[in-house]
């Protein structure tokens, strides 16, 4: 038993070899083992490529026959790009099959397993369940709810501001936080900012150093976007979506559209017409856009947190105080008054980066 | 050189062995090293009691001819409870005297080297000084300010609020966080909080569990506290000190005054006619009060930090947003617009406690 875990772990550690590579697929690492020892490891390393299973049984032919497999994950039964792993297990003699965890899409959760036990393989199920949860998170998000993986980030005062009350804010964290932040948005598919944050800050919202083109998503309901605005620098115009409403003013929308902008036609929600997130966050999903960050402002994120649509926080704290009232707090709209219905978070995590702090922590919805 | 360092290290440890015992006298520690090895080791164990020096030189006799002596502070060179430590040196024929950190009061400060080095003694100075230091710091504090050594602690939301925009507080942070904080206590001489927190919450006031008396301060303009206040719980009325101005009345004072309550008149400061924190903390000093935990709220910490009064925050941060710009801040009235002139802290820490997370950190007031 013990065992198990220490041959999941080394799956797991080579599952992880791809991170950032595998998607829309997700992380998938496997051990063999046979007479104590692991005789082949494997791991997929992009999508379209051999999944884990076959990439380790290519290593070592016929030897598979009577060994044992540990699979990050419950192998595939279906057809995709590649043919169906249960079949690769059966044919290669596998004995034994101990699987992390099951397909988090409930439809087929369970069906390998099935299908494995009917060929006569003997079949566990569990181990690092947490662990190798987290690894996919991105991916079974997408897969269970087909919704985007939200983390909303923030950078504070330890009083929770963001600004002063005169909106002074440059700049609240230090050179080698914002640095952080900066080469952090490299993870994502997209970062969303509110047109607020775009007026006032003007950023340029690109990754440093820039790895990858993301997306950038502008929450935009009278699309007020500046056509020189600095996030136009640095990407092709196309990689720049503007959300908006009909609120937008035609002549706008044309030249947007014109200079190679995406401009997405949004509902809008509540009295004050703002763009109904829920949806932007659905199409997102669609466009394969699974991974994304909000950096603000405070009412953006608060609304995000209403309607239950962020994952994760990542709040840096400075270690600065205010110390008013009337300064801008980091998030603000969700004005909760009782309590007991505060939104809560789990998993907290805190981490020094050079004089800041930052907290981390996945928000938990509903009854917990 | 590097032996110097681990010899110091030896000498801290014993030190912090009288933590919390040595008070009106800082920690020390000694040893006492001869043909490379420890011969003796000692430590101030209490007020009145032997000073470190002495301590070892008892144990060993004449065998301290020769040797050489760490010691984590410069010796005393004047008569107090008892003799001065530098003629104990020079009589006990020590060679070489290596010294942490010189004594931290400006009029004797280096004087002692002097002495001994006048004797023929090698002297060497400076070794550990940062956490020499700060295992004094209230004594140090104390001795060159003649203030107390001042935390200041709140418990707030992830977005710095200590209450919803309707008052509610209840519970912000988790059981296991507040018997944290009420276990604290015990390492301080006295609790201070503001009238609005007596009224508000009717606190008890005690550490838990209680290893001591400490005194409970009240800073009440108005002398508005309730004479049935749950602090006059768990202690005798001596031990609770109201500070009020000459707004009260006469009658209260009475009545407090025969409770055996003590009432200290202050000095009035402002607009509103708040109590002169300055003026209480000095007084709080001449009382041989030096080591202060002010519990809030909000205010009483902004015109503490105002003042410059505060040496360090702690701030407790639970895993909760309320997400709201009229929440209560934690921090309140210190009103700081210019982003530029916010208050900093330097030695950030971060200690997760249960799900809470405890950020830690010293102010720095002026120009750093």
């Amino acid at each position: 038993m013990k065992q198990h875990f220490s041959y999941m772990r080394r799956a797991l550690q080579l599952a992880q070899r791809a991170k950032g590579r595998t998607w829309p697929n997700p992380m998938v690492g496997v051990v063999v083992v046979k007479s104590g020892r692991i005789i082949a490891e494997g791991w997929h390393k992009r999508a379209g490529g051999d999944h884990a299973e076959v990439d380790a049984f290519k290593k070592i032919g016929s030897k598979t026959k009577g060994a044992t497999l540990y699979v990050t994950l419950e192998p595939c039964s279906h057809w995709g790009r590649t043919p169906p792993c249960t079949d690769a297990i059966i044919k290669a003699g596998i004995k034994r099959v101990v699987i992390g965890v099951l397909d988090p899409n409930p439809k087929i959760h369970g069906q390998s397993v099935k299908i494995l036990r009917k060929a006569g393989i003997k079949v566990e199920v569990g181990f690092l369940q947490e662990e190798l949860t987290r690894m996919n998170e991105i991916f079974n998000k997408y897969i269970t709810k087909r919704m985007p993986f939200v983390v909303a980030k923030c950078a504070q005062t330890l009083d929770g501001k963001i600004a002063t009350a005169t909106g002074e804010s440059k700049w609240i964290t230090s050179i080698p936080t914002r640095n952080y932040a900066h080469r952090l948005r490299n993870e994502f598919d997209a970062i969303i900012v509110g047109i607020n944050t775009v007026l006032q800050d003007d950023p340029r919202l690109n990754p440093i150093p820039k790895t990858k083109y993301l997306k950038k998503i502008i929450v935009d309901s009278s699309l007020q976007v500046p056509l020189k605005a600095r996030l136009f620098q640095g990407t092709a115009p196309s990689n720049v979506i503007v959300a908006t409403t009909a609120k937008a003013v035609n002549k706008k929308v044309k030249q947007l559209s014109k200079m190679g902008v995406q401009i997405w036609m949004a509902p809008a929600k509540g009295k004050h017409g703002h763009i109904d997130l829920k949806w932007l966050f659905k199409e997102l999903a669609k466009h394969e856009i699974a991974h994304v960050l909000i950096e603000g402002g405070g009412c953006l994120i608060g609304r995000a947190l209403k309607d239950g649509l962020v994952d994760r926080m990542m709040i840096y704290v400075a270690p600065k105080i205010i110390g008013d009232q009337d300064a801008l707090s980091a998030i603000a709209g969700l004005n909760i008054r009782n309590i007991k219905k505060v939104l809560k978070l789990k998993n907290m995590t805190a981490t020094q980066i050079g004089r800041d702090i930052l907290l981390g922590g996945d928000l938990v919805y509903g009854n917990h």
